[in-house]
């Protein structure tokens, strides 16, 4: 607490990273300087099957909601869930103003539609090139090419010096949209000089430069002129809008017309062609309705499932369950995406589902039908050198990509003591001097979320769950009268222990036992129900282990009559 | 029925794959000619967290126990635990001789003293090159190169044509034992002809060649060199002799000594190193408990822990909980191994432990740390062009590579009539004419099995383990004397549900429910236990509804007295 009211007293600047950083996922920063706090994203994780039952993950933010009066707006790089997904959770906490381009506005807007209804958000405006004050910050937005279109750098004036956070970056010299990263931008920002450097070290790891999404186009190219004779279903991240853009118009080079299926494909494209993001032709969309009345060689069909998503478009093809495609051996299935770690399998049996159905798959074992939107190695050490920053930290990464990424600094001259590789939670530190200085963290970590109502759930009842889908739950229940005598008979029921027809001998023995047990406990004239439930535990737990090594939760009910 | 009789008398050959195909995984062959069944490999596959609380997956060998006195022999093509893990659960129950290489065997001695020390297998050892006569089958054995040493790949001559099976293989120009695959045999085996080919399919969606294994020894000898200041530790498969052999004689080289630590990796090397399978001046190794007295730039600890298991060394160790070896920023730590699908996420939070605890870690996103044992498309087909065979099954892939595979061998001229993709229980059988034909299935599947006490777990079981794992289990007891008053009051219990903390309103307001509830289904004179079950369930259900979207398993216990 000291440390704190000192910092701030000495007009510290501080930037603390509430997610992000270690981890690839719910990204949220905070830059805060006086009474001022302002934040850079507020992105959501999805969880994996480590967590049942919970959808996603968003950063504890009760730093900020103790400090809500000092929260003066959250700023968005660009529209992708890793970057937007928390804001139906932390927006109605904090009531702050967004600022974000036209397109990352517009899905902000589109989720809480969907999710929140009730909360309108304040909705700021802003444009590449444009520089905005928020507070005591200078705010200028640079474009940045990424696998989204219209997301944004930004570099930051405080008091104490300009904080630069790369957006998610790749320097692609051929964008589909024609919008480069503005290399001037940061060139000038650079030259300004700045305080420190926030970068993207997503693909920290992989040398040499990232390909330009366009290499996609000579792809879709190729394979619709091999394919030419064949109906041509099309997988891929509905928010990759040069993806799509891509193939509409190699449809429309190859005379073919494009139906969107899949709830979040056909809002996207619906958003993004209404914005003026996509540049359509309308003869070439046919609505779903009418994907039967064209022949398959003039048909492409595109749709959600290139992670093979439960649900999706694809997926349900796959199983044939998808009420307007029936795929077959007339089909070819192209999926424009890499597995995110952690979906390989859930892709792979998708693939392996759509062969076995008779389909071609091309997917990225095969062919490049696949290229990264983050800057690889050569592309981070070029913003190294146009920034030339004071300090810095790597973010948007797992230690691996970070640690990485610092070694790059390093060879692009960058001190080593200048290059902070931070924990969520860590507090950087610049005193008036701008000298940096890790100093102290805040509480944070992870909120787990359930499903569309957007319910919080305590690790406690996860590890619960985790314990229950081990090996099951073993309850036992017996009612007594207060005299201490059986009312109701000792009673075994399982669940996701012992299959019924194994269990009868089990239930049987142990009932057998504890009627025994019961008549012995209840022969004392003072029972305690704690006691008598501990012993009923236990002696259920040696009973599981005479025919078994598992360990089920072992819940005993034991009633005493009113 | 009536097929299986007809078959059996007119002679047939029959191919029944029981598991191998359509999976990576629990591999296990059928070849059956009249009164005599040979099998080849009993292998397991390791369970996901789609099936909790199941430690790994064997085939339903229901059919061969049905006909177990028509079963000869099992044959180990090698010692994987995909093709041998499953022998102390399928031996028992068939009691027939095994055949294998002496590594392969020494590893299934070894995992019965281990995990079944009651049952002693009967042991044939066979040779590469060796031909065996098992009934009326001649097999001839001839070795293979693959990530463990002494694997070999199998012909059998039938009445009806030689069925020959590739062994999981690669066409390796320097392997390490100077053991090259046979070419010139199954060149012999090709020229007599051959029926029916079964080639592993592993990597038929690579193009090109597999590396050499002796890459991984330049690898070795440059990181060596670029370390030689401070320790290594390494971590790679216990049964990548190979590998394992590459490193001691690096290590031997650089003047290093080298301590093996974790069970499997003590044992693998102490098994092979008494069988010849690995060549070791007794001076390069050094017993873990003398690690400390070595100075760092002279020791190699090389340990488990490739795939980030739990419990393994390399896992406990970035941990910081191994009891031996403490990491810090003086180790570099060296993984030769690739994440098997699914493991990815274990393997990259083990390399960014190591990352956070100070190590340098090099694994495969930068360097040449691992090589596949299996080959690629283009030694595949030069398999397929060596053999000529009349039929093709592509085995031991899933359905994408089982897929590429078969147009491998349409590109080398097997007519695609003659080309077979089979699922696990397909029957294929050749007539007289040796003419082949998909007829019929067997009914075969996956047997779950759980722990090391081999038990069994039901399909039914693990869909209730998942139902209570996901949104946990809501118990609500009550008991009722035989005159239909409520002798105990209604209680609710629940796990992994809600937080003690949020639940105390749920509860309270479910029991103000269900005794009204109860008050009113009571009135009526003649009471039924299991609508009153249902009738709760259902109110609870609602009462859930009423705050949150979640459905937890629920269960109502509603006693009667005795």
């Amino acid at each position: 607490m000291t440390l704190k009211r000192k910092g701030s007293k000495e007009n510290n600047l501080r930037f603390i990273p509430l997610g992000g950083v270690g981890e690839i996922g719910k990204n949220m920063y905070v830059i805060e300087y006086e009474d001022n706090m302002i934040v850079i994203d507020a992105g959501l994780k999805f969880a994996d099957q480590s967590m049942p039952g919970i959808d996603f993950i968003v950063p504890d933010i009760s730093y900020l909601e103790k400090n809500r009066e000092k929260v003066i707006g959250i700023i968005l790089t660009h529209g992708h869930e890793d970057h937007i997904g928390g804001l139906t959770f932390v927006l109605p906490r904090l009531n702050v103003p967004l600022y974000g381009t036209p397109l990352t506005l517009g899905m902000v807007s589109q989720k809480f539609n969907d999710e929140l209804p009730s909360y309108s958000p304040i909705l700021n405006e802003i444009h590449a090139g444009e520089t905005v004050e928020i507070g005591p910050f200078k705010v200028r937005f640079m474009s940045v090419t990424h696998s989204i279109p219209d997301g944004v750098g930004i570099s930051i004036e405080t008091p104490l010096g300009r904080i630069l956070h790369s957006g998610d970056f790749k320097f692609d010299s051929n964008p589909i949209d024609n919008k480069l990263t503005d290399y001037a931008g940061f060139a000038e920002e650079g030259k300004k000089g700045i305080l420190l450097l926030l970068s993207d070290s997503t693909n920290a790891v992989k040398a040499g430069f990232t390909p330009s999404e366009s290499v996609i186009g000579s792809t879709l190219e190729r394979l619709f002129r091999l394919y030419k004779s064949r109906r041509i279903i099309i997988s891929a991240f509905a928010s990759n809008l040069h993806r799509v853009q891509q193939v509409i118009n190699t449809a429309a080079h190859f005379n073919r017309k494009v139906a969107f299926l899949g709830r979040s494909m056909m809002r996207n494209t619906e958003l993004a062609a209404s914005l003026g993001y996509l540049d359509i032709d309308k003869r070439t969309i046919i609505p779903s309705e009418n994907i039967d009345r064209i022949p398959d060689n003039q048909l492409v069909i595109m749709t959600t499932g290139s992670q093979g998503e439960p649900f999706s478009g694809l997926v349900l093809m796959s199983r044939g369950e998808h009420r307007a495609v029936k795929l077959g051996d007339h089909d070819v299935v192209l999926l424009l995406a890499s597995a995110i770690p952690g979906n390989e399998k859930l892709v792979n049996n998708t693939i392996n589902r759509l062969f076995d159905i008779g389909c071609d798959v091309i997917y990225e074992e095969h062919e490049k039908v696949h290229v990264s939107g983050h800057a690889s190695a050569e592309e981070l050490k070029m913003m190294l050198n146009i920034i030339k920053p004071k300090y810095f930290v790597p973010i948007h990464g797992e230690s691996r990509h970070l640690f990485r990424h610092t070694e790059l600094a390093s060879e692009t001259g960058v001190p080593n003591k200048n290059i902070f590789v931070l924990q969520n939670g860590d507090v950087l530190t610049f005193d008036k001097g701008s000298k940096a200085q890790k100093k102290g963290r805040i509480n944070t970590g992870s909120i787990m979320v359930s499903g569309n109502s957007f319910e919080q759930v305590e690790p406690t009842v996860v590890k619960e769950r985790l314990e229950l889908g081990e090996e099951g739950v073993v309850i036992v229940s017996a009612t007594l009268s207060k005299k201490g005598t059986l009312i109701a008979k000792p009673l075994i029921i399982t669940r996701g222990f012992l299959f019924q027809d194994e269990q009868d001998d089990f239930i049987e023995e142990g009932i057998i036992l504890l009627d025994k047990q019961f008549k012995d406990i209840l022969k004392k004239s003072d029972f305690d129900i704690n006691s008598i439930n501990k012993r009923v535990k236990m002696s259920i737990r040696e009973h599981i282990r005479k025919r078994s090594q598992m360990s089920p939760v072992i819940l005993p009910i034991i009633r005493v009559e009113d």
